[in-house]
């Protein structure tokens, strides 16, 4: 069994807030890198629906998406020197502060047309009909538009709308520079609020006690927001880490693990941490090293050319040793970017390999008890000589709030 | 132009937090509605993939969404005495706490069959080869899960799936006392967050500054947390209303907008506040009246049986004496409950008749000068005798944050 010292790791002490937004030559980068896979996949056209793909391609930084009335097309042609934006005319001037040049727009919401219209001449206009248009069609993906119209734009279009999945996951995978700047700064402030957390503990407090005021720790810190930040206490252990935080107040003998996705411009930390509220037991106290052992064999398997199932497998093999009745999570950690969670899957068959640039969640859990989890976190991203720590390594003993 | 004095609206002081949940009487009430909905659109059964619409008629309230890893189903049979889950297996905690009784789990992630088998042998069992399935493929509505997956599932089920927008539409048009007591608290949590702004400033403070307090504020006042927040200022008027906020610093002579969609217990508020920085220019302060009083009128017209067309006209008639140059948003206000914004829209050519129940955001704004925008909001519920103001209503005269 690993226990590696964390000296080890090059631990990031918290950095300043990287500035907002990216340069044009980042946008040409990764449309140049799509224009790419759509040769490989043989598409004329890939078309994005949704907040994180629009994002990733024309820098379009909006919370409106937060409102479904309206859907938003960005279409990007095989060849072409950008872009093309189709969108309600709300969005136009918010469009029109990105490096794309050409925005179409209607007057939405339409409930007659909403863009229906527009984005089937453009389709047919970049593709010709019959070609091949890419869409978010896959796994992991979803398509943010009314499917009927999806079924008119075809009809309307003569273009033949495929599956681009390889598209969007091929651009996405590897992280520049500057994307991973910013997760290590948002890993940076959701780690100083962590180690914040026994301070902002008072007797008496609920779950959502803590996790609120966890909440507005990080935004003093300088994170934007939390969209997932969960707290589950139970007795011995919690018996998940998806629900939460509830009005229970935490008591003596109490495990408290809180879990985050705080985000600094677009992009997620994804870790958690554990407490124990008065001395654990021994079968606790061993849990939490089990699974912070578990971690440092992820971290140690995830070098570049490594498969995700082989660091899958590094950890498994210690959760095994050390007692695991299994989870039911399904996976022991993903992608990280844009969103909370990306592919790969840390998990049996995904054959993914590892690059430079790779940002995972190393994420080890097991149910040591019937009913009792202990889960554990961190984010790194793959270097050419292996792994970089992008959190602040959680210690290896259970941290304990006192109890008297 | 209607000038009514705020004291003819029963204005909401901030109530105790409801308690969280609803009573098994609720979901059965919400399930027999949508059964009878069903009927009328002739099918067997209702499929629903969307955090909103699972959270609706099931209650399961997790933020696990926010992985787009895994899909969730829950099928309502028309006939039958409650919702079938068939969810991945991380979700049977959570989900065995709600009234749901029929759970069925898959391992997720599992990428050859992510729960398409377990959904296809579910709906054929409900619908019948060859029967009716209703799914969110309608307006302001979409599907959460692979377009791959639906394919295959409609292929391997042998169910016709065809849209069920007028189930889902309308089972959540008419909110419950107990929904409207959701909205009524979090409208007046965010009022009060909104009265503290003057306070909150401190001179040389950028829009993201002004903005980050707030949502520091709104949570310590017990709301849980806000997924749209939007600031923006401009010299006499801001140029859009769903971008930002930047770190612009806010100067002398700005306008400042602030927007939220703030939640408690899954549902939002919607509605803004304005602000000058120094004493407004006489064009700046007439913009503010006219939306107001324009929000009087939208009030006024918002009756039982009155249509959301005519809430408009009754606002547009205000905007277009006051002289409005018009405005890029496309309505003057829409639906609210467990999305920021929801069916119908304040706009020509929408009939929705409103009913005791409805709630509305009345949203009038407009372009008062070439790219300077007012806009102004206030959420209300439809009762017998007319609209009960759910947020602590805006002064007529914008508020001044004094610059000397």
């Amino acid at each position: 069994m690993p226990t590696l010292d964390q000296k080890e790791h090059s631990v990031s002490s918290q950095p300043a807030p990287p500035a907002r937004g990216f340069p044009r030559a980042e946008f040409v980068d990764r449309f140049q890198r799509a224009q790419q896979f759509m040769v490989e996949a043989r598409l004329d056209a890939l078309l994005v629906t949704t907040p994180q793909q629009i994002r990733y391609f024309t820098g379009f930084d909006s919370q409106f998406w937060e409102s479904p009335t309206r859907p938003w097309y960005v279409v990007l042609p095989v060849s072409g020197s950008g872009p093309i934006a189709v969108i309600p005319e709300i969005g136009a001037p918010g469009m029109a502060v990105t490096w794309v040049e050409d925005i179409r727009t209607w007057p939405a919401p339409r409930p007659d047309d909403d863009g229906v219209t527009l984005l089937s001449e453009t389709l047919r206009e970049v593709a010709g009909s019959g070609g091949r248009v890419g869409a978010e069609l896959g796994r992991e993906l979803s398509l943010r538009m009314p499917l009927n119209d999806l079924e008119a734009v075809r009809a309307r279009s003569g273009v033949d709308v495929v599956d681009g999945t390889s598209v969007v996951r091929g651009c996405r995978h590897v992280k520049s520079e500057l994307e991973i700047d910013r997760i290590r700064f948002v890993c940076s402030v959701a780690s100083a609020s962590y180690a914040e957390v026994p301070n902002l503990y008072r007797r008496g407090d609920t779950e959502r006690d803590v996790v609120q005021k966890y909440r507005r720790d990080v935004i003093a810190r300088g994170a934007d927001t939390s969209p997932y930040l969960i707290g589950v206490a139970g007795p011995g252990g919690y018996d998940n880490i998806v629900m939460g935080p509830t009005d229970r107040e935490i008591i003596e003998g109490d495990v408290l693990i809180i879990d985050t996705g705080t985000t600094y411009d677009g992009y997620f930390c994804d870790f958690d941490r554990n407490w124990a509220f008065g001395s654990p037991t021994a079968e606790v106290a061993r849990a939490h090293q089990v699974v912070w052992d578990a971690t440092e064999a992820g971290i140690a398997a995830a070098t570049p050319g490594a498969t995700v199932e082989e660091v899958w497998k590094a950890m498994d093999l210690v959760l095994t040793a050390g007692g695991s009745l299994g989870n039911n999570v399904g996976r022991l950690g993903h992608g990280l970017g844009l969103q909370l969670t990306e592919p790969p899957s840390n998990m049996p068959g995904d054959t993914t390999v590892l690059l430079p640039g790779t940002v995972l969640t190393i994420e080890p859990g097991m149910e040591f008890a019937p009913g009792r989890m202990m889960v554990h976190e961190e984010n790194i991203v793959i270097r050419e000589d292996g792994a970089e720590l992008l959190t602040v390594r959680a210690p290896r003993d259970l941290p304990v709030i006192p109890w008297n």
